[in-house]
């Protein structure tokens, strides 16, 4: 994994990928799918997402005030879709589905070594977990890497249902 | 324009699409291009969005509590750009960019015509718009176009730079 500048999260994050949250508690680590997410500070990058109460990884997030979220290339379909079909109450997730935990930097969670990016994050405001599960977190270390060259996005449609990135449009973004 | 489930909205917007935020105030109408957008709940649909203090539709947003998320498709990239580079404090964006708007239903927000998705929204909480500009909005009414039959959904990279939806993945997403 190759460090990736914080001021380009937000490149990541706005285009909606499907993302794998890591959190790690009492020396276990877990790991869940999550597509409620969004941008909302550009640096420090600060990011919301939704995790329902009913999730292992909720109270994880709660306590730890810590997680990854890993993003996934198309070719990790089948395991995103294993990953947010069970309960890390069940199984250790890593194990079963192939993905292999790396030490972060800054968190007790994990990075996913198959994602092409891992953003470490720490939870900065809560006041919104208990209305609505939405965690606003700071995005303190980024890593990409740097073999996986154009890696397409995954996009949840519902139902085990993805679109993967297509083609890339440009416009000239100047003042008209 | 075609009503379409409230409870299906998620399948939209969890995707991360670029969408257009309408606002009226006053009498006018107004339209920015927004990315910082997530599901919050399934039934009632509830979205979180981010909109800088700095726009014209902050101001409207805040004060009138109602606005319209449509969903452009690709061919829409152009006009999503320039929306996204002017304020509607020097212009009339619907005007200059060809975008009609139409009378909704529940909001006095505009739906925008060309668009294959509009989610009538209201403002349901506010306590994070002075610390993030951080709106929950429930939608309150949702259409499609039957015209548009598969719209590609486009994703912002920066700089002007979309990714169009590709190709879809389904995945059976039964218990393992």
């Amino acid at each position: 994994m190759r460090a990736y500048p914080l001021s380009r999260v937000y490149e990541l994050i706005e285009q909606g990928p499907v993302v794998l949250l890591t959190t790690a508690r009492k020396g276990r680590a877990n790991v869940m799918t999550m597509s409620w997410h969004m941008m909302v500070e550009f640096e420090p990058p600060l990011v919301a997402c939704v995790v329902s109460n009913a999730n292992l990884s909720f109270a994880a997030l709660r306590a730890t005030r810590e997680c990854v979220i890993a993003i996934p290339a198309a070719r990790l379909v089948r395991q995103v879709v294993q990953v947010g079909n069970v309960s890390g109450r069940d199984l250790d997730k890593f194990e079963r589905y192939g993905l292999t935990p790396l030490p972060a930097k800054r968190v007790s969670a994990p990075l996913i070594a198959e994602c092409f990016a891992n953003l470490e994050c720490k939870v900065t405001d809560t006041r919104f977990v208990g209305k609505y599960g939405l965690f606003i977190l700071e995005v303190v270390k980024a890593w990409t890497d740097p073999r996986q060259k154009h890696p397409k996005m995954l996009h949840h449609r519902g139902y085990g249902s993805f679109v993967v990135d297509g083609r890339t449009i440009k416009v000239k973004s100047g003042k008209p």
